[in-house]
C-alpha cells in the first residue's frame, strides 16, 4: 500500500509532507476514493469531484483549521472530509449515526461552519474575519468557497456588499462551473460567461463592490492554484478569486450528465453507469405528481405559471419548463424573489404555482406574509420535501412549515394524504381561490398505482372520515395518514378506533371536529412536523375554544433538531412510525 | 383659489392637462401641501419631499394606473397619494380608519402593489411585466422606484439578476439620495458615489447585469425627467434610470437633518423647527434602554458586538456606534446577512447582539434556524418593535415572532415586562449563555422613572409571581404585564386574582406552572402577539402535557391582519386593552 499516497493522509499535516509534484497523483486517488464509496453508499457526487484539486490546494497552502475554511452549501466537501481525518468513517456518510453529508462544526474542527442551505458562507466567513481583526490575528486567513449559482442568491450579495466596505481579510473563491444542482441561470451567470470569454468590459462586477479580483483561472491546475494562493495570502482586505471547474470532473458520465450525477444513487464505479433501479411498478414520487399534473392543468388553463427557485429537477417543474417554457421559470437560488414575483403575477390575474422545498421557504417567510398574505393574493405554494427528508439531515428537514405558516392570516394550509389528493388540490387551487394556499407534501413516493383519475374539486376546509370508531379518534395530516390506516387495520379492537384524514391544517374542519369531540373519548393527533405550534397544537386550540375536556395526545417531532438517517429510521426516533403508533394505540385501548 | 393648481387635481388625468411650464409651480404646491399636513398630523416627511418632481413627472409621462407603478418601501408615496385622488383624505394618513402611510392595493387602483418592507418592488414589477408579456400588452410600462439603500438588499439583487436575463419591459428608477432612514452603507453605496463623481470605470454594475442603464441625472429637474422618460418608453427590455435626489428637498431643516426629518413628529411648518415634546420626565423608550445598556456592558465586556441592519437610529445602537465604533456595525438593509454574520462571530467567541425589528426578522427566519439554532450558537437577538406598532400598520406589526420562533429548537425566547427586566436580560445574555436567545420588546416607552439599577442576573426559564390569588391566575408576557397589574389593582375582589409575569415563553417555568395549575381554578393568558401558536398556545400545550382540566382563556391578536391606528386603539380592537381585560376578569369573577 506504500504507493497509495492517500493511505498515509489523516490530516492536512500529512498532506503538507507530500512534495508538490505528487499532488496530481493524490488528486486522482482522492477522486477514486470518492467515486468508490459514493458508487455504493450513494450521496452527492459531482460537486465534490469538481473541487478535488481545489480541496488539496487549500489544505496544502493554508493553515487549517487555524485558517478558517467554509464550504458554501457543502455538497462539495467530501474531499475535504476525507483529507481532514474522516477517511475511515467516510463510508458512514449520511447514515444514521454516521458523518453528515454536509460540513458540521460538531463533527470536526476543520468544519469551520455548518452549511446545507446555500449562500451563507460569505456572511459567516466575514464574521470570523472581523473577529480575527478584533483579536489582532492579522495573519489569519478566512476562506469561503462558493459556487456561481449560490453567489447569485440575495444573501450572498448582502455579504459581498458589506465585506467590500470593510478591510476584513477574506478570500472568496468563486467556484464557477455554471451549474448548481441544475444549470445556473440569471444575468450574473451570463456576465460570468462574458468574463470567461474575455468579452466583459474593463471593470469587473466584483471590483465594483471593492473586491480585489483575480482570475478566472483553471481550478483543476493545482500548481496554478497554489501559486495564486501564495500571492493572495500576502494581500490584505476582501479578495475574490474566480476559478473555473467542471462539475463531475474525472468521471466521464458525471461530466456529461451533470444534473443526474449531482446525486446519482448507486452506480458502477468503473463505467459510471447508473445501476438499474428495481423494476417493480412503484408508486410515483410526489414531485412527479406535481410535475405531471401542473402540465396537464396548464395546457387547459392559460393563466397557470410555474416558478421554481433553482429546483427544476428536484421539483419536477422541468416537465412544464420543457413543454410550456413561456410559462415555467427557474429564477435561480432566489426564494425571496420567487415569492414576490409570484405575488406580482397574481395581481394581474395569473395563477402562479410557486414550488419551493419546505425548508427553503424559510428563506422567504417575510415575503409570504408581507407580499402574499397581507394582500391576500392567491399564490399557490407547493412545498415539496415537507416532513423528515432523511439523509440530508437537520438542515433540510421540512418540519417547521406547519408552525410558521399556521399563524399567517389568510393562508390556507393543506397536506395531501396521497397522489390523488395532491392532484385534486392542485386542480382545486387553479379554479380560482380567493386566498393563498400552501400545499405540503413529502420527499419520495406516494402509495397508489393509479392516480391519474379525473379531477375532483376538494372543498376548502373539508376533512375525510376514513374510518369511524367508538373510543379513540386518530386525527392525521398528510402522507403519514397511510401509515395510520395500516396500523389501525392491524389492531384487534379496531372497532374502537376512528380515523380522520384532516387534510386542511387551516382552516380546520370545525364541523367534523365538533362531531369527533362529541363522539369519542380520546383524541390522538399525528403529524410529521414539529409538535410545538403544529397541527396537534391547532387541535388543542380548537379543543380549548369549545371547552372540551377530552384527553388529547399529540404525536410529532419533539423540540430538537433531528439528524440524518433514512426517513424510516428518523420516524422511529421521533416515535411517529408504525410500531410506535401501534403500541401507543394498544396501550390506550388497554387503559379503557 | 384658481391660482392654486393642486386644487383642481384629483387624478393624473387632471395633472396631464397642465402645460409643462406649470409643473414646477405644482411641485412647490405639492411640497407645501405635504409639509402642511405632516407638520401637524405627523408621518414620514423627508422621503416624499425628495421625490415630488419625480412623482409629478411619472404621472405626467406615464399612463397610470394602466401603466404599473410601484414605490419601494413606500415612505416616499405621499405625493403619489395626493395626486391620485387622496388629497382630501390625506389628513387621515396613518390614522385608524384613515388612509395607510404606505401604498396599498385595497386603497387605490393607482397603488399597484402594497409595500412597507424594503426591496420588494423589482420582484413585483417584474411579475407584472411578465404577465403583460403573456397577455400581449406590449406597450404597457412597468416602473419601480427604489432607493439606493433598498436596492442593496439581497432580495433586490435576486430580482435584478432575474430581470436582467429576461426581455421584460421594466423600468427601475434608482432614487439615489445616499440615505435610507439612516445613511446608506456598503460597497454598492461607495460604488454609486464613484458613478456620480464620474470615477467609476467603463462598465456599470447594472450593465454587468444586462440592464440598459441611463443616468445619473438630476431627479429634481422635471423637464429632464420627462425627456428621459420619453426616450426610455420606446426602449424594450430591462432598463435602469439612476436619478440623484435630496431627501427632505425644499425644507431646509429636513435637508440638513435627514435622519431626524425622516419622520420628525410635529413641527413648525414655516421654520421647520420641531415642536418641543412634553417636558414631563417620561419613562425611557425601550430602544434607548437597549442602546444605553449595550454601551454600558460593552465597555466592560470586550467580546460584545452590536449589529443592526440599517436601523442605528431606530434601535439606538447608534449610541454604541458612536462610542465603540470598532465593535458596532450597521450592515445595511441585510437582515439575512446580519444574522449569519453574527453566527460567524459567535463561533469565534464573540457575543453578538443582533438588533432587528420583530417584523424584519421575518426576513432572516431561515438564518435563525439554519445558521444559529441548529449550531446552537449563542447569538443574542434583540427584537425591537415587537407587538402592535401603531401607525405603520399591518406590514410592520411584530405579532408573529412568538409563533415562528417558539418552534425553533435550542432558542430561548424572552419578553421583558419593563426597562429593568430588559436591562437585566441583556446583562444575563452576555454572561455566557449556551443557547441563542431572542428578546422581544415593544416600540415606545417603558414604565419606570429609574431603571439604571445595578445589574441582576435573570435565571433562564424563571417567572415571577407578581401577585398571588385564589381563583384566577393571569399569565402575561412582556410589557403588557403592566396593564394587567393596573387592571387587577382596580378589581374589587382582587384577592381572587393571581398574576404571573412569565418572562420566558421558552423555556417555560414549568415548576411555577405546575404550582399555578394546582392552585387556581381558571387560567387567563394575555400577550400582544398572534393567538395561533403563540404564548397562550404554549400554555395549552403545557396544560395538555400535565393533563390539566382547568379552563384556560387566551387573549391575544386574532387571526387577521391588524391595520394602522394608535397602539391604544389597536389594543382595543384586539381586546387586549385595559377595559376589555377588566370586563373579562369581572365576568369571570361573577361566574364563580
Amino acid at each position: 500500500m506504500a504507493d497509495i499516497l492517500l493511505a498515509d493522509i489523516n490530516s492536512p499535516k500529512d498532506l503538507k509532507k507530500l512534495p508538490l509534484e505528487q499532488l496530481p497523483k493524490l488528486a486522482q486517488e482522492l477522486r477514486d476514493f470518492i467515486i468508490d464509496i459514493v458508487a455504493t453508499k450513494e450521496g452527492h457526487l459531482g460537486a465534490s469531484l469538481g473541487v478535488v484539486e481545489l480541496t488539496i490546494a487549500l489544505h496544502y497552502a493554508f493553515n487549517t483549521p487555524y485558517d478558517k475554511l467554509i464550504w458554501d452549501v457543502g455538497h462539495q466537501a467530501y474531499g475535504h472530509k476525507i483529507l481532514t481525518g474522516r477517511k475511515e468513517i467516510f463510508e458512514t456518510n449520511r447514515q444514521l449515526g454516521g458523518i453528515s453529508g454536509f460540513p458540521k462544526m460538531q463533527e470536526s474542527k476543520y468544519d469551520a461552519f455548518g452549511t446545507g442551505h446555500s449562500s451563507t458562507s460569505i456572511s459567516a466567513i466575514l464574521g470570523m474575519a472581523m473577529a480575527s481583526q478584533l483579536k489582532g490575528e492579522e495573519e489569519k486567513q478566512h476562506i469561503a468557497v462558493i459556487g456561481d449559482a449560490s453567489i447569485a442568491s440575495g444573501m450572498a450579495f448582502e455579504a459581498l456588499n458589506h465585506a467590500g466596505a470593510t478591510n476584513a481579510n477574506v478570500l472568496i473563491i468563486l467556484n464557477d462551473n455554471a451549474i448548481g444542482i441544475d444549470p445556473s441561470v440569471g444575468a450574473l451567470k451570463k456576465y460570468l460567461t462574458n468574463v470567461k470569454k474575455g468579452t466583459a468590459k474593463e471593470e469587473n462586477i466584483f471590483e465594483c463592490l471593492n473586491f480585489d479580483y483575480s482570475g478566472p483561472i483553471d481550478g483543476h491546475d493545482i500548481e496554478l492554484l497554489l501559486e495564486t494562493f501564495q500571492t493572495l495570502k500576502t494581500r490584505k482586505g476582501p479578495k475574490l478569486l474566480h476559478i473555473i471547474t467542471t462539475k463531475g470532473k474525472g468521471l466521464q458520465q458525471a461530466e456529461e450528465n451533470q444534473v443526474t450525477y449531482h446525486a446519482p444513487g448507486k452506480f458502477n464505479k468503473k463505467t459510471g453507469d447508473l445501476l438499474p433501479k428495481s423494476n417493480i411498478s412503484e408508486p410515483a414520487k410526489y414531485q412527479d405528481v406535481f410535475g405531471e399534473t401542473i402540465v396537464e392543468l396548464a395546457r387547459k388553463n392559460k393563466n397557470i405559471i410555474g416558478i421554481t427557485p433553482a429546483m427544476p429537477t428536484g421539483s419536477s417543474l422541468k416537465f412544464m419548463m420543457e413543454e410550456i417554457p413561456e410559462r415555467a421559470f427557474d429564477v435561480g437560488i432566489a426564494e425571496q424573489h420567487a415569492v414576490t414575483l409570484a405575488a406580482g403575477m397574481a395581481t394581474e390575474g395569473l395563477i402562479p404555482f410557486c414550488n419551493i422545498y419546505s425548508t427553503f421557504l424559510q428563506r422567504a417567510y417575510d415575503q409570504v406574509i408581507h407580499d402574499v398574505a397581507i394582500q391576500n393574493l392567491p399564490v399557490i405554494f407547493c412545498l415539496d420535501r415537507a416532513g423528515l427528508v432523511g439523509q440530508d439531515g437537520a438542515t433540510h428537514h421540512g418540519v417547521y412549515d406547519i408552525a410558521y405558516l399556521r399563524c399567517v392570516p389568510n393562508l390556507i394550509l393543506f397536506a395531501p394524504m396521497n397522489e390523488i389528493e395532491l392532484r385534486n388540490i392542485l386542480y382545486t387551487a387553479q379554479l380560482g381561490l380567493k386566498n393563498p394556499i400552501a400545499i405540503r407534501y413529502p420527499r419520495g413516493k406516494g402509495v397508489l398505482k393509479e392516480w391519474k383519475l379525473p379531477f375532483k374539486k376538494i372543498e376548502i376546509g373539508s376533512s375525510e372520515e376514513l374510518k369511524s370508531g367508538t373510543k379513540i379518534a386518530v386525527l392525521s395530516i398528510g402522507h403519514i395518514s397511510n401509515m395510520v390506516s395500516n396500523v389501525i387495520s392491524e389492531i384487534a379492537e379496531k372497532d374502537k378506533i376512528g380515523h380522520y384524514n384532516m387534510r386542511f391544517i387551516k382552516p380546520l374542519d370545525k364541523k367534523q371536529l365538533v362531531k369527533i369531540f362529541n363522539s369519542y373519548e380520546y383524541i390522538l393527533t399525528i403529524e410529521d412536523g414539529c409538535k410545538i405550534g403544529g397541527f396537534g397544537s391547532a387541535i388543542l386550540e380548537f379543543a380549548n375554544e369549545i371547552e372540551s375536556q377530552i384527553p388529547i395526545s399529540i404525536l410529532g417531532i419533539e423540540d430538537v433538531f433531528i439528524e440524518h438517517g433514512t426517513t424510516e429510521e428518523l420516524h422511529k426516533i421521533s416515535k411517529i412510525d408504525h410500531l410506535s403508533l401501534k403500541s401507543k394505540i394498544n396501550n390506550l385501548i388497554n387503559a379503557f
